[in-house]
């Protein structure tokens, strides 16, 4: 807790971060790498949902490891994003994530891959030069749903 | 970007808009073809996400297009809305959508048809009257999901 | 509607329930049942989206019905939340659920159960001791999703 914040600025915070929660997940959709790694500290560590204890550290190399992914069709659906405020320059929170993709573009739409994954992310938040970025983002996964047993 | 209004004021408009994306789902669900008509300014243009290039034009006849559907048990769920304010009094945004649905009530709870349509929203809201309404609205689906191959 | 509620007094409402609803949906998945029950008022009732009508009433025996379920793994996704104020102490809201979980956890990560639940919840919220809490929470299942037929 962070009694000494505003309800109206924690509210601007937990905003903020949860707005940077989906922008990641546009932006990865959109395989926008360099806008993706603006989002991130240039310290920061970043673990993805089917590793979470493998973590890519540095702005540069998360860059690197969204640019050389395969590509492929996803969605990245964002929910429950919780955010607890800190400090009026650091927070922390977590946000469910429901994952589907695909990498056969054959038919329109596109059939999904038949397994739905559902993890989260762990997040710490930091602002730096007017901005809220993630200082460390570490994924994981719950539960996978499957359509063809 | 708009530089000149203070961030809890464009925290205003977002979540304005946020809600109104969370209202559009709610009454289109409830097959409340009025108060969705509402939502909408009297110029405004929408299509349908498995007909993206189809516009209906005009509140009257967006009206009529959700009033004359077969009837069916839907729900829109929406997620990652993200609104970029461009004004004090215009916005532009895009929204998640997966959507699952059935024509058949024969079980309880009545089970879907086998298919989630993923797809998104791509919104232009305005200010009139006080309360933001959508000038744009077009649809569209990215991936499919299948229970059955 | 609550005319004479400021809008950013309206907002910040509307987001404090909220995040009541996505904390209710973190403690449940946490299985903290003592946390759960910190969410209700004294003479709160709750009813489970299986079970509409059957309704749990007081804290204590809302503690009790979380704190003696089966162990399982779950999601519960929240969505489309829509809070409409009533005073400044009182509010209702609705809100989209998904529910997938499992009790099988032989598997890495583990496989859910072969139905995904698309429900809801429909809230009413009051304002106690300077927070928001539920002082009725009703659950109903809308459809059910199946991956084998």
């Amino acid at each position: 807790m962070a009694a000494s914040i505003a309800p109206a600025d924690r509210m601007l915070i937990e905003w903020e971060c949860d707005r940077l929660v989906r922008r990641f997940a546009m932006l990865n959709d959109d395989r926008d790498h360099d806008g993706l790694a603006a989002l991130f500290v240039e310290d920061a560590r970043f673990s993805r949902p089917l590793a979470p204890e493998s973590w890519t550290t540095g702005r540069e190399a998360i860059r690197a490891l969204f640019r050389d992914r395969p590509p492929r069709l996803a969605r990245h659906i964002m929910t429950n994003t919780l955010v607890d405020v800190v400090s009026a320059t650091e927070a922390k929170g977590r946000t469910y994530m429901t994952f589907v993709s695909t990498t056969d573009l054959s038919k329109t739409p596109p059939v999904a891959e038949p397994v739905l994954m559902y993890g989260q992310f762990d997040d710490l938040f930091v602002l730096e030069e007017g901005e809220w970025r993630f200082k460390e983002r570490r994924g994981s996964v719950a539960l996978r749903f499957e359509a063809k047993a």
